[in-house]
Order: structure tokens, then sequence, then C-alpha cells
């Protein structure tokens, strides 16, 4: 069921056309294999063989998510080289941070705040950061959505919106814990909808609504419950935290990307930061507070499924919550670090990046058929012949 | 799996734009979290406390897939706070209604027929009647469809009907019913498609099929099958029944549709009679029938699944079949009396009512991109200068 | 789950607008009505009832996926009534091939590379041949995609390579045959998308991607693997079949394609034979391989589930391999002989052939709204009045 998640991460994205849905596909495919094979070697190498499993595809399907939230933040300025070159090294560096946080470290992260959103846009971003170009401007007028593309997008809001229960509930032990991550994801997203269009209409023009957070924030629900879902986070705690991940959300395409753009000179295109970066920051700390407030009785025989180095007596809930937020600081330097170095070699100029007048621009890499390409829209600068006199 | 069903509820209606599916989004995020609230204070409130499961999750889709097919009726005639206030009250009487007849009445209405299609649709007519705007003439022109909108409701058309068998079957038991109402509902669903294909060809000009009728009618029969989908309707019976129901449909958005408007004054922008209304009733009939032919040999030891009072000797066949009668009553008073004052408080002044000449129009409540926009189609009256005598 | 399978097929054929979908809808809810009673005879029948369950929907499903890979081969090119009587035989033949291959000859053909794929392909690719137009240029600029188009057909796409692991091993046993067929498929799709992008650069125009390549020969893994998909084909064995099919699928497209029109009058408007003739027939051979290659050791106690009759001791492994070459010889008389005789039925006259200057156009059998339709691409010959002097 939840192998379907991710097939919309690539739909949201439509609104570039060819593309960005093409090197989705292309991405997701390439990381599905590279991943089962990284995530092989560090979890189930037995005697020179890997064992694959179902378990082994949702793990893969995670990777995969968080290659593409990077994706996200260079969509657009990258080309088919240099995106697969970034792939093959930040499968590695997931692999490697989930097995630091959830086997060395014992951080619980079912939905994956820290290890997919957090690590996904904080990596990208910074790759992002180091292919800064300043003369960006030149390819602006290719950046706006249409009315179409716009109805595009929202079909895969809609399908991630309705996968996101059973996206982060996968990986949870089967029953109680299972259900309860379920219904607290549905809780949490349905709240971060209201709070985007209540906010999007208050910091609209005349109160006007905007596609784009209504495509993005009402989903910042389900990243914020990525950590805590399997926990006793109650229905009424992931209304709160789904309120407040809209806020953020919203708030955060509204005033925080253009301030990104022009004082910290990140291009985010498709502002991963305010769907996955703080959304999955608040959510692994919010994971931190509710494993400080885990008690034997609020769980009962279902602790052993959350928490088992709490159930068996080896810690506490408090250092449990320590190395929670461990957790989040180790994926924050593994993005931080590994995506500086991941985008200075993407700079390497053999990757044949695309030039500025070129971004957003399908047909450097597809045969695009003859009617309402972007280029329609570029203005032609007609020469009037004038051979009367 | 259910969940689902619901959320393509939304994109079916994608044809009028973002105000579409951007205010179905609003209303089913919201109609989730009350209707939970709702439910829980009716079902399941004990000590304090509401329990929530699974099982309200999908009271809740089902609340939230009634509470659309309103919206469906009265579709761009009306302001986002009109849309919040009449999900605020229709909830509650939906709530109400299912209450009396399930709990109450102890009628059996398993893929809602009477609760959700009858009720929404009855319900959202009167409000529209209410709300009847003489002067709708004005925004005429922006209520058609294009090439490329009919495309996208056609998406929202083939996921119904693919997730139709799970819908109605979500909240049967488990087992031999389940897998019966899946069946039925697949059996009624083909034969309504082809019914509404011939019909749509007979009654077209030089035998031209209608888009409008294959996006909706093909539909009705997993309406009509709702109540008497887990009963023993027999393959042969669900196939009649989906037949009539797709005939009734089809026949209904040719010839009613237009009486309804100018005769009854019901402006039905989706046409919701003719899908939800009219098959809910048969369907509903269709429920009094089956329940009225039910003998303890048909069903063997699945009776106590189906209908626990007559397999308890508290109910005789036609007892039962006459509570059903009376559930289907019921429900058209709620509808009738609630829609009536609903519509009443929604023409209250301050509920920013859209006027007559923009209704259906995005840019009221949205930041609409430049091109391709419904704007584009009004005729503009240029005036010629004319300067030269 | 695997019911959803079948209803992207529709989705995918989306580019030629109304009647892609529309007739794709009617042949399949036709065909799941008629296969069910075909089947029922074949299959199930016991003292004059047919036994309907889930398996039968499944059955069903996939009749109607053949008949649908059959409807690509002749889009555009035929009416209503030619598509329901191909239907109508299609399904009666399909039935019968069935029956031989898996009862009477003992065959494996899990996901149906033989009885859905390369049956489905030829048939339809015989039809076409017997239906030659030479004329056909005349529609021909109505052929091509556009951007939106080109765009829903990866909606298509998307959801079919979603959907595949969950087809092929629908109608495995339960347990770890089924997560074997699933594992195997999602391997074998994963490497034809990453051979499918890297053949398609290179054949390009200046190493540009072609979205036909994307939105179809990617899809060539998971028809590859239908059959020998239950079988211990190891995830390197599905890795190299994918890789395999997709290379070929994306060469078909570009070379043979035209060659197959310009040589043998095949016109495949959707390309079936490289989509699913060639990896259908490369699928059969694997599965003939992989059969030859069982061991008792290999398979341990799931021996029963994959190969009964080996299990059981009457064949041994080439036996049952030998077996599976026969069957796929009698799947290829049945399309090629069948849809001979099929197509010569088609070119009665009274079936109402759409004429050669009418093929790909709307128009002929549905309403379409005012803009954007096909006929605004038809240049119109503006007579000059030239009155002056």
């Amino acid at each position: 069921m939840v192998f379907v998640g991710f097939g919309f991460l690539m739909v949201f994205l439509h609104r570039y056309g060819f593309s960005s849905v093409g090197f989705t596909f292309l991405l997701a495919a390439f990381a599905l294999q590279w991943s089962t094979l990284v995530q092989g070697f560090l979890h189930s190498f037995h005697g020179s063989h890997i064992h694959v499993s179902v378990e082994s595809m949702v793990s893969a399907d995670f990777c995969a998510g968080a290659l593409l939230i990077s994706f996200g933040a260079v969509l657009g300025k990258t080309g088919p080289a240099q995106l697969l070159l970034m792939a093959l090294l930040e499968v590695l560096l997931f692999g490697t941070n989930e097995f630091v946080l959830l086997d060395l470290l014992g951080a619980r992260d079912a939905g994956g705040s820290m290890t997919i959103h957090t690590f996904g846009a904080y990596f990208g971003l910074v790759v992002s950061r180091v292919l800064y170009r300043p003369w960006l401007e030149k390819s602006k007028h290719r950046q706006s959505s249409t009315y179409h593309s716009d109805l595009f997008a929202m079909i895969g809001t809609i399908f991630l919106w309705i996968f996101w229960p059973s996206f982060n509930s996968a990986p949870t032990s089967l029953g109680d814990t299972q259900h309860r991550t379920a219904l607290n994801t549905y809780y949490s997203l349905a709240a971060s909808t209201l709070s985007t269009f209540a906010l999007s209409a208050l910091v609209g023009r005349d109160g006007r609504l905007d596609m784009v957070h209504v495509q993005n924030a009402a989903l910042a629900g389900g990243v914020v419950v990525g950590t805590s879902g399997e926990m006793m986070l109650t229905p009424f705690g992931a209304l709160a935290a789904g309120f407040l991940a809209g806020t953020v959300s919203t708030l955060g395409y509204k005033f925080l990307t253009p301030i990104l753009e022009s004082k910290f000179k990140v291009q985010d295109t498709c502002g991963v930061h305010n769907l996955h970066g703080m959304p999955g920051v608040l959510g692994a700390l919010l994971g931190v507070l509710v494993t400080a407030l885990t008690t034997h009785q609020a769980y009962g025989d279902g602790l052993q499924a959350v928490f088992p180095l709490i159930a068996e007596g080896q810690r506490g809930a408090t250092s449990q919550a320590v190395y929670q937020l461990l957790g989040l600081c180790v994926t924050m330097a593994f993005a931080l670090v590994g995506g500086s170095l991941v985008g200075f070699l993407l700079r390497l100029p053999f990757l044949d990046s695309p030039p500025d007048s070129q971004c957003y621009e399908d047909q450097m890499c597809w045969e695009v058929p003859g009617e309402c390409t972007d280029e329609a829209q570029v203005p032609l600068s007609v020469e009037e012949p004038d051979t009367r006199a």
C-alpha cells in the first residue's frame, strides 16, 4: 500500500512539465535499486547475500522520497548528469544517516521527520546554495505556473494527502501502533489543511487564497507527525501539531522564501524548506517532547512496539528523548556537510549544467511537441518589413 | 483502502477550477474533524472520552461524502463563509440522521444510498432552491466546460468507479458479506456504464455521446446498490439495478435538469439530483424490496452479519422492510427541513455571497495565473475609436 | 488492490481525448461482464450456476486488459460498433486460449505475459493489418500529441508502474510466492525505466529524450516478468530481464514501428507491439528458461504453489518447460487466426467505420465543447474575396 505514497511525490512536481515528471521518474527508479543495495549492505548483509523483502522495498521508497525532496530544491537548475551524481551520493549519505540514527543511536523515526524530510530538505537547500546562480532572472519568465499546471499539481497534493497516513504507518508494528499512527497523521493533515486556508486568506491580497499554499502547506501536517505519529500523541496533540505546521509552512511561503533567496542566496524552486524543512525539524522536536513524556502506564503492553529500549529497561524516557535530539543534530550535520560536498562536486564543468538563460526549459532535454510549449510565451520581436517607400 | 474513495469525489469536481478543488479540499478537511466529534458524541461517548478508531475514520469519510454531494448542488454560487456554515450544520444533521436510522430504527444502509446519497443530494437541492438566483444568466458563459477540464473530470470518474466497490464494502462485516458487497457494486457499475453509453447515444444529436453523461451517469450503479449491496441481491439483480440507474440518470441529465431549473427554480450545478438523488431513492427502495424477500435459508449463517435483528428473531423480514422504508422517509424529512433552514441561514447578508455576475469565477477568491483563465472567454466589447472624420 | 491496475490502462490512453478514454471505459465495462460469463462457463459451471468470487473479478480484469491492449493497436481508426463486435469476439477467444493454456496444458502464466500481453498485442496488430488504410495520411495531422496530453498520459504511466507489482502478484498464492512476484516485478520495472532513459537519450536527436519512450517503454519491465515473476527468477535475473525489455521496447519505438507501417502495412497507433508484443514474447521465453532450471531444492516447500504438477511428480522441469513453450505457440496461433477472422468481420460495411479523413477525430461520436478541439488545428481554406478590380 505504502508504495503508492512516493509515486505522487512525482506527480506533485508536474508543473514544470516533462523534465519534472520525467527526471523524477528516472531518479526514483535509480534510487530504488541503488538504495536497496546500500541499505542491504548496512542492514541485512548475511554471508555475502543481501536479503530482500517487502520491508526493503519500503526502505527504498523512503530513500527515494528524501532524494525527490532534494530534487525539489534544485529543480529546473540542474542537468540529468548532475542529478544522477547527486542521487548516487545522496542515497549513500541517506543510508548512512539512517543507519546511525536507527541502529546506532536507537532513535525512533517511523514516518521520517528526521531521516526523510529534514535530511532531504536541508541537503537539497545546501546543494542549491552552492549552485547559486546570480543571473537566474534570465529564466524567471518560465518559472510561473499556468491554470492547468496548477490543477495537475493539485492532483498530486490530493494523492499525497490521502496516502500519507499509510506512508507514515507503513514501517510501524502491525495492530494498535499502526492504527494510532494512521489516525494521528490523519488528524494532523486535516488540521494543517484548515490552518493553511485560514492563513493563506489572511496574508493574501484582498483575502484571496494562493494555490501554492494550498498545494504545499496543506501537507505539512503529515510531515510534522513523522516522528511522533506512532507515539501517544493523542488526537488533540495531532491537531495542534498539524495546525502549527500549516501555519509555519504558509508563512514560510509568503515571507521566508523571498528572504532566503535575496539574503541567503538559496534558490528553493519548490519551497521544500517550507513544506519539508521547517515542519521536519518541528516534527523532530515534537518527537523529543513526546518521548520525554513517555510513561509505562500510557502505553501498557504496546510500549515494546514503540520504544523497545525503554520497555526492556535499558533507557529511561528522558534518556531516549536525548537520543532523539541527538538524532536531529546528526541528521542536520549529515545534510549540511554532505550537501556542501555534493554541491561542489556538481559544479564540475563536464556535468553539463544548463546555462542561466535555459533554466526551467524542457527543450534542453526533451523532444517537445509543437504547441503550448513555454517557448510560445517568449515575446517574439517581429520585425516589420516596411518595404513600401 | 476505502479512505481513497472520498478523495476523488474532490477531483471529480475539477472542472470549475481552483474553487471547486480547493473548497472541496477545505470542506472535506473540516468535515472529517467536525464529524469525528459529532459522531463521537452520538456513538462512542464513554466516560467523557470519545473513542476514535479506523471505523470512526470511515464514518467521517462518509459524512464528508454527503457534504461534498450537497456542495455539488450549490457549486459556484456560494462563497467560502457560506460553505463553512453549511458544512457546520450539515455535519450535525447528517450525524443525527445516521444515528436515527442505524441505531434507533435498526435500518441497514452499508453503502449509504439513504444516509449519504439521498440525504446529501436533497439537502443540497433544497439549499440551492432557497438560494435561487433569477439572474444567474449573467454568469452562464462561465458554466461551460473545456476539452481539458472534461478530461480532468474523467480522471475523477475512473477513480470513483474503481474505488466504489471498496467504498460500499468498507463498513460491512469481513468475509463473505464484504466480498458480496464488492461484487454486487462491481456488476451494478458495469451495467450502469453500458446503459449510460447506450442512452446517451440514443438521446444525443446524430447519435453522438455526451461527456457529461459518461462522467456522471456511469457511476449511478454504485449509488443504487448502496443499501442492498450487502444483501442477497444476486448478480442478476445487481446488473438490472445498475442498468436501471444508468438509464434514469442519463435521462435525468437530458430532460429533467432543464425542467428543474425552469419550473422548480432549482439550479443544480453538477446534476447531483441525477447522480445521487434519484439513484439514491431507487437504491433505498431496492433495499426495501430485497429486505422483504429475506429468508433464513438464503443467507444461512451469514444472516447475523447482515440483519442481526432478524437473525435474533426480534423482527421478521417484512417488519425490517417497513423500518427500511421508514428510514427513507426520515432521511427525506431531515434533508428537506434541514436544507430549508440552512438555506435561509445562508442568505444572511454578512456571509458574502458572490454577486450574480461573479458566479463560477475563480478570481473572487484565488490568485489566478495570467493565461487560460475563464476570464479570457468573456467577449470584450472593443470600442472602435474611429477618430477619422 | 489489483483491481486498480486495469483502470489506468484507460487513463494511459488519454492522449487522443474523449474517444480514447470514453471507449476504453465502455469496452472495459462490457468486457468485465461478458468475460465473467464466458470464463464462468469454462471454469466454474456447476449445476447450471456460475460461481462468482473475487477471483472471477481478477480474471475478468485480466481479460479486459488484453482487450484494451488490442484497442491500443486500432485506436482512432474504428467506430464504436466495430469496437463492441471486436470485444464480443476477443473475449471469447481470450477465454478459450486461457482455458487451453492454464487448464489443458497446465502452463503457468501468473502475470499474463502470454495470455494477456502476447495475445492482446498480436490480436490487435492482425486486426489493424486487415483494416489497413492506405490513405490514413489524411488524418495524420490529428495524430500528434500536445504538451498537456503528454502530461495526462504520464499520469497513466506512473499509476501503471506503481500498481504493476500488485497486478502481477494478484493471482499467485498468498505468502512467499506473492511477495516474490511483487519484488521481481518491481526490480524489473526499475531496470526497464533506467534502460529506457539511457536508450532514448542515445538514439534521440542531440541526446534529447522522447516522451513517448518514457511513457511506454518504462513499463516493459512489468510485461517481461509476467510469466516468470512468481518463479525463482532472482533479483539479478529480474534486473537483467527488465533492462533487456526496456532496451528492446525503446528501439522498437524508434526503428521498428515505422518499418511495420511502411513494409508490413500494420498501423499500430499506440505502439502495442513495442510495449506488449515483443516484451510479452520475451517474457514467455524467459518463463520457458526459468521453468527448465527449476529444481526441488531451490523452491523447497514452495514448489507446490508455483508448479503443482512438478511437485506431485507428474512432470519433470524440462517437460513443464516444453509445455510452457507450447503455450506460447498456441497463444500466437489463437491471436493470428482469431485476429484475421475478426478483422475481416469488422470490414462489414454496416459497422460504420470512420472515413480515412475522419480518423482520430472526437467529433464523429462526441459532443465536443467549443474551444481546444482538434478541429481547431485543421487548416481552413480561407478564400480571399478580392472583388476589388
